[in-house]
């Protein structure tokens, strides 16, 4: 871990510097894929799959067999488990339901918005050497509470076509329409084009490695809508004399063994922090399995030492973190002063990993500074606002001339005669 | 304009297409530009300046004297009617405020998100023949309200470095903090890289040609975030034999004025309606400044005959159209039943000027298409939305399993620790 006690602002944009992402150099491959879809359909899908999964599918989408006998696959504590965090991520999307508000902004002119289903929706799980059951729960909870009909999934198969029981399991729970074994690029094209099994969505979401990424970013110029942006995991934690280096290490620890290109910041007012928290990384580092992992995550990660409080603040919202823990006795006080990031863990018995799985936040997050602009997963990003507007004819007699007077400056006559001549007409 | 009566389902996937578009072709210029830009800063904005705007721009900031002055220079009428506008947009976005509203998802787990303003925003208002200043009551209203910060605006001057005083005034009135008189690729690649003179922004809102929206979608894979897809804008009418068919033309012609590619689109179920409208639109159209523009657009609009309402609607959301006129008795009714649009326009007496111009509701929507998964402008568009938890010791050790289970199945066991090591920490 690199440390930097009370490093000169001028060196701040450095220090909450991601690496640059760039996913051009696959386009090439995307397309080909894209191409292959389009004219292809499902034969391509199949193609694809045999050649980047290893897999070769005859049937691509899981049978309502495979979905209902899941649960008696994993183990019931596992089960139980999950279904009280879906209660908890149900709980907290039911609440951003949006009411209706009706405003006349003028005599006889009345406006209002709906949010309204995205009406077929795609989400992609990663295949990998787990199964990434909360993250099923993350996208398919907030679809199904939004109201969109069609929810379709696609992860990849393993080399036998196999799909893990906790995933089919998780999506059966959130009442997931289909279920597709299919992965990567070729996921992300049939989800986006359509094809003979596949249902063309509106909308996709759902982590995955560069070829994913990649493939989102293609089809979200042209042809679909996609989540958000995506690039490595973050966290960063806020640390006080309050704070237990042993709960620090933990979180660090917690976010760096993601991946080797996970990023981790400690920021810290106090200087005995840093030695106590090191000490602690090291120790913990040593009984994890991806410990391998962690310690090539934490060889960038950072150590900060900041004056005061305001400082560490301000050096926080210019880094703008996915994940941020303040581990601090006035955490409530220095998260009102949070002005960009992703999901913000209050307190010393708030660890990252609760917000991951089950306390009833989105874990689905903008990553790379993306948090200065872009929202993580709610309830809206399943919806649409459409706005109304109704006038009536004495409202219209009212707020005509306005209507005309700007209409003509713009050298708009047609959209000035729309009013003209309603106002024209004989009552 | 082209007719179709009871045209068979399996047309209207055609029926209800939109020309593609694909920006790809632009990249090459769209590149040089932001590298341009990247490395020599305001000195290559002047030159780009220069080479396709044709003017010199020795400061590229407009003044604040030009802004104070900009009121006396445009009739008085027109300023309070913009005031008028500018005071209806305010009602209906201050009413999408959102209140913070706090779960307790489980015992000891407090949940909530709040809606946070993006801190610097750019807004970009075309040039061309006609002062868009009804696009910048638009975009710089709901970021006052929503709180943004810095917000900047780039347009494109005359030849002269001139910006039209209706353009300032409106700038003014909505308190804009900055005002670049820079255009195109070049406005887009200052805003989102930043120069000595223009601050670099998280987002960036606002129409433009082919060249902008490309540069636009470029600076939105990598740097900063950008309002939503562009395309032509589009116009679809709901009509039933109680439409006048002389309000129907109108509303067709103020979205065929627009461009030569807009979209318009009428739906019917009375046979009767349809020669009415045409009639009406040729008689209208001989009437207009822009009647080329208008004609060119008019000759690939469609006029629809479908058997029933239900039809129609069917119809209707399969088109997800930008603006959607109802123009029936019953349009509330009518209303309910939308399921993709931008914006909603109820009733004979609610012409689509309204809310370009004056409702309260913003005339930023998706086009293209998009509006099945994409909202128009609203506060939201402005901010973004943090999530925060809260856990108590008590919370902890209630779910703490729960998270530890779902932790050790997907292989995480930092993730697992963070909670454990928390758990076993004496009292």
């Amino acid at each position: 871990m690199q440390t930097y006690r009370y490093p000169p602002k001028e060196t701040w944009k450095v220090l909450t510097a991601r690496a640059t992402s760039d996913y051009s150099d696959k386009l090439p491959v995307v397309e080909e894929v894209m191409q292959g879809i389009r004219i292809r359909g499902d034969a391509a899908v199949r193609e694809f799959t045999a050649k980047f999964d290893k897999a070769n599918i005859s049937t691509l989408e899981v049978s309502d067999q495979e979905l209902t006998g899941a649960e008696s696959k994993i183990d019931p504590q596992l089960a139980l488990a999950i279904r009280t965090a879906a209660g908890n991520i149900r709980a907290f999307h039911e609440s951003q339901k949006l009411a209706v508000r009706m405003v006349e902004t003028y005599p006889g002119v009345k406006c209002w918005q709906k949010n309204l289903p995205i009406e077929s929706i795609g989400l992609y799980i990663p295949g990998g050497s787990a199964p990434l059951f909360s993250t099923v729960l993350m996208l398919a909870l907030p679809a199904l509470i939004a109201g969109c009909k069609g929810v379709i999934l696609c992860t990849p198969p393993d080399p036998e076509g196999n799909i893990h029981p906790a995933i089919l399991f998780a999506a059966k729970l959130c009442k997931v329409s289909k279920v597709f074994r299919i992965g990567g690029i070729q996921a992300i094209g049939a989800m986006a084009l359509g094809t003979e099994s596949v249902p063309r969505v509106h909308k996709i979401f759902g982590p995955g490695n560069s070829w994913v990424t990649a493939a989102k970013q293609y089809v979200s110029l042209n042809t679909c809508s996609i989540d958000m942006p995506a690039g490595p995991s973050e966290l960063a934690v806020v640390a006080d004399s309050s704070a237990n280096p042993a709960f620090v290490a933990s979180d660090l620890l917690s976010q760096a063994e993601h991946g080797p290109d996970s990023q981790v910041i400690l920021v810290t007012t106090e200087e005995s922090i840093l030695d106590r928290v090191a000490a602690e990384v090291a120790l913990q580092l040593e009984m994890l399995p991806r410990k391998k992992i962690a310690a090539t995550s934490l060889a960038h990660s950072r150590l900060i030492l900041l004056k005061n409080m305001e400082e560490v603040m301000e050096f926080i919202n210019l880094y703008a973190p996915e994940h941020l823990i303040l581990q601090t006795d006035d955490a409530e006080r220095l998260a009102e002063k949070v002005t960009n990031a992703g999901s913000v863990f209050i307190g010393h018995w708030t660890p990252e990993s609760a917000g991951d799985y089950a306390s009833g936040t989105n874990h689905t997050l903008p990553t790379n500074g993306w948090a200065r602009s872009v929202s993580g997963l709610n309830l809206d990003s399943f919806c649409k606002k459409i706005t109304y507007q109704e006038i009536t004819r004495e409202g219209l007699e009212q707020l005509g001339p306005v209507i005309e007077t700007m209409a003509a400056a713009e050298l708009l006559e047609a959209h000035r005669n729309a009013v003209t001549i309603r106002l024209n007409t004989k009552k």
